[in-house]
């Protein structure tokens, strides 16, 4: 084994928690790249977006994390995916990572859910104090085998560590849910036009007081054939490149064509 | 006055809560350009991100708002600012409303911030439905005096209604804590460069233990004179347009250059 000091630091986290599955399977296969470094959520912290913890204290306890070389140093942090990554960059890191990697997610993220992900939102943190940053989700709800999912985040990670890596992104990668063998391989794909409809169920409580509960019906408005959807529907790997600069660089010259007017000489 | 079905339908949403003085000032504002509903938060919620909610119920409470004109249709809502305009536009408006507004937000929303800002992610959910939508927030933390920047709001949102609204964006206005007559006029703009610094307050509570509170120092790296931040410190209003698909398109060439490998065939 290699002096610790050649190899990449890696921090994990996530938005299901330090106990779930897809962190314990993305630490065991990122074991063997770097050395690892684990703050995650004590909670599940799913659909938080990019929430961040102001008004109270954050905590980061350590936890007893076991990966394939043995006991990993880890923390289960109080506070949302955001929160993690902002604090262990910040203070439970020994130097700034190489590599900041979050999921892998119980269930996909793509199209207009990437806004809604607190797995992605960790990685946009890294991404901002410009640590190259991916979010890693499998595309299947609920418990399953991570085993493949596992193996692709180790070559993906291996890809970054390889290349140079593009400034202000993150990749965000959806895995399919159809066995190794079967993946057809990488496709660098946008995020499709798609959005929820009828999205909230009308109901009666016990004292007939009306609630709503959100479900809806997900709905792909795009035909592109270079999308997150299309590719995971294809069996192919996607890979995502996101941004967190929010400005429609396109859409600045037609509103200057507008009449503002000066605000003063009214 | 014309006959109420000609007039724009505006709904309101905002993250301070539906007591807060600036949906107050906002909603008195708009009270005068179209018919006015309110969908906020039952409390105060900012830095929710993007967050909605799925494993709770959410209600809405018809509230009591005095407009100018009279009581408007008001409900609280027992959720994020997302959750408000998502069961707004599902459940609670007559029609789909011809705009979207959210604000007037207690301190500013620019640069980095934007992606941790309920108030711009209510208007995000009206963006992702193709209706135009607004965040407005007033660069000064607290109490305030909101009489200015519902002035401001009341040209923008008629500025919107006159001109054709570009597509997938919102507008995010930001307006400068200074006197109406001092300021400059409207600047569209680019969301600045920064970020926050030493991140987070250690500190011991009274068992010795260490806990965590986040604090730190904005840094804008940003030398441009056509950012948010530039122009808020400069006198202008600031409008910047923000889009919800976050695919960096820009890194999409460079990310297929990678000798991405078949998995199928390894």
């Amino acid at each position: 084994m290699a002096d610790s000091y050649e190899r990449p630091l890696i921090l994990i986290s996530n938005d299901d928690g330090i106990e779930a599955a897809g962190i314990l399977s993305l630490a065991a296969a990122l074991d063997a790249v770097g050395d690892v470094i684990i703050a995650a959520p004590l909670q599940e912290m799913s659909a938080v977006g990019h929430a961040i913890t102001m008004r109270d204290p954050v905590r980061a306890r350590p936890w007893p994390f076991r990966g394939p070389s043995g006991q990993l140093t880890a923390y289960a942090v109080s506070g949302t995916p955001a929160d993690c990554v902002k604090l262990a960059l910040d203070k439970l890191v020994p130097r700034q990572p190489d590599l900041v990697v979050s999921g892998i997610n119980h269930g996909p993220n793509t199209a207009v859910n990437v806004i809604y992900s607190g797995t992605v939102s960790a990685a946009t943190e890294a991404a901002i104090l410009g640590i190259p940053a991916i979010a890693f989700s499998y595309c299947r709800w609920g418990s399953g085998d991570f085993e493949a999912s596992g193996r692709v985040a180790q070559q993906v990670v291996q890809q970054v560590l390889d290349n140079a890596f593009p400034p202000g992104i993150l990749l965000n990668v959806n895995i399919p849910d159809i066995p190794y063998e079967q993946l057809k391989g990488f496709m660098i794909t946008r995020q499709a036009q798609a959005r929820w409809e009828e999205q909230f169920s009308e109901r009666l409580d016990p004292f007939d007081r009306p609630y709503y509960w959100l479900s809806g019906t997900f709905v792909n408005m795009d035909e592109g054939t270079n999308t997150d959807l299309w590719a995971v529907d294809n069996g192919w790997v996607s890979i995502t490149p996101v941004q967190h600069d929010l400005t429609a660089y396109r859409a600045m010259e037609s509103l200057q064509q507008w009449s503002w007017r000066r605000l003063s000489g009214e």
